[in-house]
């Protein structure tokens, strides 16, 4: 079937989704013609199969999915579109992979903006094209109003894994050097300020950003590091919990190490949340051997995602599975995962 | 990490999915060891890592993904988790592709039963084994109340592609058999049924099931077959269409030969619903040169999903992109697209 772009009609501010696009039938066809394709078309999608046939190159291939519910749809630095692409961009990424074809499912509401719907697809085509992958299948649902909030979207992704890198978070060694890729908290806190209307006391935008360039050219550089996550969903302290349990290690972070912008740290204190507990969508925690640490931040910090790379701690032969922090105050206390649901819709 | 199955307290009654489930947190890796690692463990997901790492075999890789919103969750000869199994696995197998991994991509609604969603997880568990895949990454979502209904499921998967086997919607030719698996409608009339509360009036049931192992029988014996596709949402009418325009063909059919059984037709006429825009979830349609079509039609017949296949038209070389069919009458009438929304959340 051609449904490529043969000049379909400009969508119109009043035009919203209908529950007959989802149904696979004529008007199915006619949102994929206006608004899908002319932003995501390429040679796989044109074809309109069920399926995308891909040639992917030999050696061993990375899977993730995840699905994003993000509170508001747009917010300070991004929207769920770009969200969706960097998001499983960087699951591949931090698994040692070159991220390469990504599928896209959406669940619409009825009444959802068209012109909206365009808006978070042509972010997805611009995420998509600067982190060098293809959108090459997807699936779009409509249900009723009130049946979703506004739009959900899945991205899964396909990369192909680098040879001789074997990143995983059972792979901490004591003594490896734990390094962040620059501060903590900005997507997080980027959505709960413009949720709970604090924007016009902060200029927090989100950190949304592809890790996949700067992580490959810090495998070029050290092909050996031990673990790679991008700490999202329960923040740092989560992505170190379970880096700790996973490789039953224990580890020591210094508070003071850890980039907070003056914004960020001031909407945590009016919130009561700790950073560490906040969502980061274009960040990067590596545990490297110490040996290798300074190379690993002199190449990161050449990049724009990792110029205030730092080294947050150690990993250590105590305390396995556990998390803890020297405080500025040089107390230490212990970094647990947070409990619940201080920050939900994050992502 | 290892969360594997220890003996996790097991799921009553009382308890629902909490917003902190979704959080990343500790609450988040709590439904995971009850709910998820019980019945969907294997070598890959015990990693939990950020994504699944694969051997996949050399040859072209098929890709595919739909997200699942059919309403009522659980319904007549199924439930939403298996049919977010066997729809990616048959998305894949009509590409010609022996699927092998899927990912799954959970959003649930707070307050959602915690045993129905085992139920749930349990029904993927026996849908993957059936049909010969592992579910090797995953992601969970929590939306509050009345931000989504009951639970969304997105299920994407890898296959590896047949050599030799080229099965595309644009390869269909004049003179080419169209063969389809079985009887229509009974997928969606289940779900409408259920939903308008008309099933005291009959004992319809979904044919959700997964098409691989049947399809996998029909090209080891005919490998030349042109085409296949399931006959989903916009059911046979929207398929032979797609089919038709993509490969500039026309196609005509015969009302007779196509199975509809009773109790569906019985329905669709109470609700005003042609059978063939009715969505199916274990059909298949295929197209092949007409010297095979017996041959496939034995091999398909010999299986469970396949018994009651039948030849319900040809190809032609006249009115391209349109589907005629030759009713019961004797008179022709045009077969179109469902225009839109008569069967919303169908799957």
């Amino acid at each position: 079937m051609t449904i490529a772009p043969v000049c379909p009609a400009p969508i119109t501010q009043h035009e919203t989704v209908q529950m007959a696009h989802g149904a696979g039938g004529r008007l199915s066809q006619v949102l994929m013609q206006r608004v899908f394709m002319p932003h995501l078309h390429n040679h796989f999608l044109d074809l309109l199969d069920d399926q995308a046939k891909l040639d992917l190159p030999p050696g061993r291939t990375a899977f993730s999915t995840d699905t994003y519910v993000v509170s508001p749809v747009f917010f300070p630095g991004g929207n769920i579109g770009e969200l969706a692409v960097n998001g499983t961009v960087n699951d591949l990424a931090v698994g040692g992979a070159r991220p390469l074809y990504l599928s896209a499912g959406f669940v619409l509401e009825e009444g959802f903006p068209l012109a909206d719907l365009e808006t978070i697809v042509m972010s997805m085509a611009a995420a998509a094209l600067k982190a060098g992958v293809m959108i090459v299948t997807g699936d779009t649902k409509v249900v009723g109003k009130g049946q979703c909030d506004r739009i959900f979207i899945n991205t899964a992704g396909v990369g192909a894994i680098r040879e001789g890198v074997d990143l995983s978070c059972r792979n901490l060694k004591p003594g490896d050097s734990l390094i962040l890729s620059g501060s903590v908290g900005d997507h997080g806190m980027a959505i709960m300020t413009s949720r709970q209307n604090l924007s016009f006391q902060s200029t927090i935008k989100s950190d949304s950003a592809s890790l996949n360039s700067m992580i490959a050219e810090v495998l070029d550089a050290v092909p050996g590091v031990h673990a790679m996550r991008d700490p999202t969903r329960g923040g740092v302290a989560a992505t170190l919990n379970e880096l700790a349990a996973a490789s039953s290690v224990g580890i020591e972070i210094n508070e003071t190490a850890i980039p907070v912008k003056p914004d960020v740290r001031g909407a945590c204190e009016l919130l009561g949340i700790d950073p560490l507990h906040v969502a980061n969508e274009g960040k990067l925690v590596l545990a490297v051997a110490s040996k290798d640490a300074d190379r690993v931040l002199e190449v990161m910090r050449a990049t724009e995602e990792g110029r205030d790379a730092v080294i947050i701690g150690t990993v250590v032969d105590d305390h396995h599975g556990m998390v803890v922090m020297r405080t500025a105050f040089g107390s230490r206390r212990i970094v647990d995962l947070p409990l619940g649901e201080q920050l939900p819709r994050i992502c």
